[in-house]
């Protein structure tokens, strides 16, 4: 094809969504331009709004740990044994101090995203059990996977983030893991990274990495690390959870506020209804955050699926997980509070069509929805059970796609592209056109795991499906592969680190898993 | 689960997207409430009017048909050789006397479904070469398989039309075929059909067996099938698509006015102008078919892919074809005429993930973009080489779950469902709740194609993958096919009239395929 000598020719309107399969340049953080799909008027909104509120004052949201509630006592709440009773009052105050967005840190600066408003990242899946590996085969995780993982995240342009522990890695103990994952997220990638919540103990220690990493000061001034702090819906925030949030929250670190809903199961069989109780979780977490500490940075957060009638498992990519996110969205903007989702989740075994479904369904409910914080936005399969290497590649590409769309319409060389209109003319083409050897590569987004060819040329080519194709891409990442310097003092400080805390915790603690 | 023995019975607040299996009963025509992805303001909408009136005044586009340039230059329009330069204002005189919406007649008047403003329709893929079939096995499709799909179309409750030639049923000649599609499409649903526009004697054909099922006078009045013409772009009718357009628009039948876009190569290399010059072409046959016949029913259509630079090859579910569809429905609502789009398309040769995200990415692209005439909604795949039977499955069901996003939230029982927060208080579960057991099974939407089950049952199950279940389901669904009643003297009518037609008709002639 003509076309084809000129790939990486770019152009003069060349946008940085445009990129060759080699190109591993960051995409800058997102800022959505859709409009967005709000399916809730005003006054739906607070209808919302006053349920939330009604449950929160009359039925009370249960913090099961002693500090939280004299918290709550001291901040002028009614507590009744592990009962709080939040005044809608004390509750709009607190979450009033919230940063509508912030700067999400990264140690390369050049990798810095902005989040709140318009402006959203994209973050890996976490927490997988086992991995779909470089052969497809579902088995336990290393701490080599896991490194494995954190490569492929720094090499993804719209990939804003290597997370956390993205696969458990099961060859070190649980108890001392945390520095381990907290160690590869800083190494194998310079993008921003989460912190673990799995204890107290732990989010202190990731914290403490992270003033290695950052500066102590640095941090009391900028967000560097997420924390994710689940509740167990309906209406109880556990105390490994709240002891991590006060963790992040006194460090002037974002915790995401994640209500874990299982539709129909812990909450009403009513979208309506459970996103009402789904937003009285996260405004009573959200609230919480300010009791900690007055203005410091945090996100209105959820786990969100509907509940299969023949199994009990979670299901994703069901009609109404995108009105739920749609809600979500709003309720957020509502209260001027960045907002979580989860991206690309879903419940198929393989990387077959249902997975493909599920996914791009949920990505594209998450960007009508003017997410932020784009969690599992890569790898996720198996109901979060796996990750899957050849499902992450794709998935990462997916949203490529998304953030190109949501960048909107290009129309800085609208004249001049409709210039080409007249010179082409009736039955002509315009492959041969100035205009379009120029742009063509800009202009249309050419996705790397799609297979396009004709049956001849694919049956020539081997017959190879869509996993095979992205595994085989993941191997030539990989090959490709450069880690990102790290300064040599602060890398030496972080294996001390590690080496001293390894040394003073026991090898057996529980394996908490955050979704 | 406790829910299981509940399943069929229903909540007070069933809705009908709410069914089992085996409920065969077709949705009503979709009433489409989601707030639009309109990423045009109101002067970027003028701008594209404006390019693509300067087109059509300017470079003007190629009517191939000497009755078309006849009935052009009767119009008042300039003609030289074959181009026709339209002026704006004819254009939009003659554009004006579109019907904004109409309602569209089934055989079986509760199939009925209307079109235009929120109201749309979703309509299988045609014109396949080839079939995936039950056993997963590409191979050329007879007349058997054509009156499978048609079955199978009768028997998804979100596709409301049997369309027409879904596959090319290669055991029947070329020149005869068009009578026998038509007999199909009319004997095995009596949901709304396509009319073949693959001549303009076909054409005729194809609206005589209308005349015969639905009656003459009832179609003066009525429109009771769809035909398809397709431009060549850039900016040409030709004389194949121009006598089937006169053929339906005399008879007060809507054509859909489909340019034929592959992005960058018969396009400018640029959305936007794209876009512009897709409108140019849409408006000349949109203003064409009101020559024709004052006030006839038409809908803007397009079909719409960019080009793979690797092969040249269509390729779907791209950022730019989510854009364009969300542009090209702000522009037919500015006209105020009904639109088509084009649905599941895709490269894929297999129903692999490919597929899948694919077909998902587009679907949600183009219910956001409030598309009327949802066409190639199941069984696309390999660039509409091959229906494949276990995607049309599949996204049929998918069509059902994006229905019921496209309904909204249910408000109706909130006060109701928000009763069972209290009830069930903090830490407790609602699958016992009596509201839960009332509403599960309407509030959520349950895919019967989509596995959902832990690992270890899907391994004891057969570690059956999507395509597979989707299978087994079609064979089921065949097993459980009942014909819907066809009036036995229009049966017979329609019988001779296809004896006596293929008569006269020799057993030769080009294959002209549409999309």
């Amino acid at each position: 094809m003509a076309l084809d000598s000129r790939r990486r020719s770019g152009g003069r309107s060349a946008r940085r969504a445009a990129r060759s399969a080699y190109d591993f340049t960051m995409l800058p953080g997102l800022t959505n331009t859709l409009p967005l799909c709000e399916i809730m008027d005003g006054a739906q909104v607070e209808w919302i709004d006053a349920a939330s509120m009604d449950i929160l004052e009359n039925v009370g949201v249960v913090f099961r740990d002693d500090i939280a509630l004299a918290d709550w006592r001291k901040a002028g709440a009614r507590v009744e044994g592990e009962t709080v009773f939040l005044d809608r009052g004390l509750v709009r105050e607190l979450i009033a101090t919230i940063p509508s967005d912030f700067t999400y840190q990264a140690r390369n600066p050049a990798n810095n995203v902005r989040l709140g408003g318009r402006h959203a990242m994209f973050v890996p899946m976490t927490g997988a059990p086992f991995l779909r590996d470089l052969d497809d085969v579902r088995r336990n995780p290393t701490l080599d996977d896991l490194a494995m993982f954190h490569k492929l995240s720094h090499m993804m342009p719209a990939l804003h983030s290597s997370a956390h522990h993205i696969v458990e890695p099961y060859d070190h103990p649980i108890s001392q893991r945390h520095l381990r994952i907290t160690y590869s997220s800083m190494k194998y990638s310079d993008k921003t990274f989460m912190g673990m919540t799995t204890s107290p103990k732990n989010a202190e220690d990731v914290l403490d990495m992270c003033a290695i990493l950052f500066g102590e000061e640095f941090m009391e001034e900028h967000p560097v690390t997420t924390g994710n702090c689940n509740g167990n819906s309906p209406l109880v925030w556990d105390e490994t959870m709240l002891g991590a949030m006060r963790a992040f929250c006194r460090r002037n670190q974002p915790v995401l506020c994640s209500p874990f809903v299982l539709g129909g199961a812990n909450t009403p069989a009513s979208v309506a209804a459970s996103v009402a109780q789904l937003n009285a979780e996260a405004l009573s977490a959200l609230a919480y955050t300010q009791v900690i500490r007055r203005g410091a940075p945090a996100i209105y957060g959820h786990y969100l699926s509907t509940v299969s009638m023949k199994s009990g498992a979670p299901m994703a990519g069901t009609p109404e997980i995108s009105l739920m996110n749609f809600m979500i969205g709003q309720m957020a903007r509502h209260y001027g509070v960045p907002w979580r989702t989860s991206n690309t989740l879903g419940g198929a075994k393989t990387f077959d069509a249902q997975a493909g479904y599920e996914s791009a369904t949920t990505l594209s409910a998450v960007m009508h929805a003017g997410a932020n914080y784009i969690w599992h936005s890569a790898g996720w399969n198996e109901a979060g059970m796996h990750c899957s290497v050849a499902k992450f590649i794709v998935d990462a590409e997916q949203c490529a796609m998304a953030y190109r769309m949501a960048e909107g319409v290009n129309w800085a060389d609208f004249e001049e592209a409709l210039a080409a209109v007249p010179d082409v003319g009736p039955g002509g083409h315009y492959l041969g056109h100035p205009h379009t050897q120029e742009n063509f590569q800009t202009a249309f987004f050419m996705p790397e795991m799609f297979d396009n060819n004709s049956i001849e040329q694919w049956i020539a080519e081997g017959s190879v499906e869509i996993t095979e194709r992205a595994l085989t891409h993941a191997r030539n990442l990989l090959n490709a592969y450069e880690e990102p310097l790290l300064d040599p003092a602060r890398d030496e400080a972080l294996r001390d680190y590690i080496a001293r805390r390894e040394r003073e915790i026991p090898a057996a603690d529980a394996l908490n898993q955050d979704f």
